[in-house]
């Protein structure tokens, strides 16, 4: 009993302003990438274009690591590679939660049969590094320590470089969760000796999401190849996913052609753009938008002097209903915002200003929604005064 | 020290045609659906967009399940997914092992901490069903018969219902690969008992690869749902993924929006051309090709009666390089076709018909070319018989 459905129509997607916490907006030249015809994941043209890619996540990593290859799945893909390959049953390991993916780390940590050492802070805040160092020293042979760097549940910057080296001191490897900062604001794998990181596509790099840039360092990779253990994933397996992204070019799964050369593409976007004026963009955008929320009234929820530029969470002034004004904004002027997450949920906006979203006409266009929302839930607001506050911002610069 | 790579170019792919083990062509109305801009993954347009793609799934698996949708990875991906879902430590599994896919299967229950009980024969050849009967009475408690429908690997075609009907007699699941049979043969989850199965998208769906259609009976469900110890995976944890899929709309992770474009528009082209049809062309240009491989004086390695019309694995002759044939196909005709795995390395060329790639165009193209490389090999070929037996099966038609 083969039901034949009614066959839809091709989709013809209403336009959107992705202002929330990703997808962003993908760039003309990213999709047309997307509609190449594919070759196979071992044509030689495949492989040549596996190294620039290689070569191109390297860059914006800042990382002279081998092993820097895209894993075949999304950001959380990417987190459960890097703890399934780096920690065993019965390990200890120091996870910092003070937000939804500090939560969901120690979630897979726990689901790998290691003991995670949950280090909290209120959502908003950051981890300090006193608070890493007090549980390294409860531990009797601390793995590993696990970071978010951009908390996109709260908006909160985590400091990394502190915790790393703490790590090290410890004995322990040092691993960064990097979905949301990567190509948004330094992110410095050599430098602050991050042993292992992982992102997402669909965030600062602005391009559809599917695909998880990782990088293993040395240390890492040993720790990887010296388990007790078998790795409990077969598709995640970094020593089996090495020998296809290595020299030897061993199948290991059909890798997502496509994705991939949508990655080439938005990856080249970055380095034509430049690291130093990408960040520049973000933190300008950033602060034309936190001016114009002051002026409507609003709060930025996470911790001043760790605000995250790409991802805004903006506390939901009492009297108003945060469900209604995000349909408004989607229904009357097709922008996308996020809403909170967990303890968050209702409490906060999520404005994000990632890759390609974050631009000066997109700050001015969700400041100007925002107002006419606020004033529709019966909030008094001066008319275009987030407005010239944001400007004023552009004005400085 | 950021090093800053040299930018390569836009990426030009050669021409190819893609008739390898898989990713086969994709028709322009995909690659198009692909350039089409974003939106949210929690967007009302895309919740919309997702029911439809898992009405066309069900479809194209011949279920009324519910629970029918893609994972967001390759179909190692759902392979995997379905495995760590619907066993756990100390599970008896029943798994069927004449390929490489399934000797896959059984790495991966092994990776959970489940038994898998390897029920053998010869590659290229099925799995009987008193084998797999005699395997079930030497278990205690059977949880899950696993069987690959269609092994890429070489080529051999697995009935799969009598299968099933012994692992329900057993109290047992039935599981089954169909990565590369869905949308080329048959595959009647419902009708034939099977409880759970995944594919590929890069195969007969003739879709890029990325994603992993997927479908969950009540039973395996209820198994998934009921079960002693927590699925090891976060990211392929079937409860969590339902609430998103279902009703809830629960966010889980950012699905593959670009991806999940795609394979709607290449469900609506399956469902445009029918799935007898689909199939009957399948089959027709199998018999055109196997036709014009006799009269080249080669054999096909699959057990007869047993082989897969969209996966042809041919044995090499003694005294012809394998990969120099290869090489030469893509060389100098842009023809893509797949070499040996694992024992079969070196002595079968695999040549795919699947999709889209499955044409007479391509048959006689794959003919002539394979002719002329033959014939630099040093075989004596008789010049254009093999496009003439080819053409007689068309013209039969």
């Amino acid at each position: 009993m083969r039901v034949v459905p009614a066959l839809p129509g091709e989709f013809t997607p209403p336009a959107r302003l992705l202002l929330g916490p990703g997808p962003s907006d993908v760039h003309p030249r990213v999709l047309r990438a997307m509609s190449v015809p594919l070759v196979g994941h071992l044509d030689p043209a495949f492989v040549t274009m596996m190294e620039e890619v290689k070569a191109l996540l390297r860059f914006v990593f800042a990382t002279g690591n081998d092993l820097t290859f895209p894993i075949s799945g999304t950001g959380s893909a990417g987190m459960e590679a890097c703890l399934v390959n780096l920690v065993e049953p019965g390990d200890e390991v120091v996870v910092g939660v003070n937000g939804v993916f500090g939560t969901r780390m120690a979630d897979v940590i726990e689901r790998t049969g290691a003991c995670p050492v949950r280090v909290e802070a209120p959502w908003g805040r950051v981890i300090r590094p006193e608070q890493i160092e007090a549980a390294l020293r409860n531990c009797r042979h601390p793995k590993l320590v696990a970071l978010v760097h951009a908390e996109t549940s709260t908006g909160a910057w985590q400091p990394l470089a502190d915790a790393a080296r703490l790590a090290h001191d410890h004995g322990a490897l040092f691993l960064a969760d990097c979905v949301t900062s990567l190509g948004g604001v330094p992110v410095e794998i050599d430098a602050w000796g991050i042993d292992a990181a992982y992102s997402g596509t669909q965030k600062c790099l602005s391009c559809p999401p599917g695909l998880a840039p990782a990088t293993f360092g040395p240390r890492a990779f040993e720790v990887a190849k010296s388990r007790r253990t078998r790795v409990q994933s077969w598709y995640f397996d970094v020593g089996l996913l090495a020998r296809y992204w290595g020299e030897e070019r061993v199948y290991h799964h059909t890798a997502p052609i496509s994705m991939n050369y949508a990655l080439r593409e938005a990856l080249r976007l970055v380095a034509e753009e430049g690291l130093e004026a990408r960040f520049a963009r973000h933190r300008r955008n950033h602060t034309a938008l936190a001016a114009g929320l002051v002026a409507l009234g609003l709060e930025l929820a996470a911790e001043e002097g760790h605000r995250l530029p790409m991802l805004n969470a903006v506390a939901v002034p009492d009297g108003v209903d945060e469900a209604r004004v995000r349909t408004r904004l989607l229904g009357e002027h097709g922008i996308e915002i996020g809403g909170g997450l967990g303890p968050m949920k209702g409490r906060v906006w999520r404005i994000g200003l990632m890759g390609e979203s974050s631009r000066g006409t997109h700050v001015l266009a969700v400041l100007a929604a925002l107002e006419q929302a606020l004033r529709a839930e019966g909030r008094r607001v001066v008319p275009g005064e987030a407005l010239a506050a944001a400007q004023a911002v552009y004005a400085a610069v």
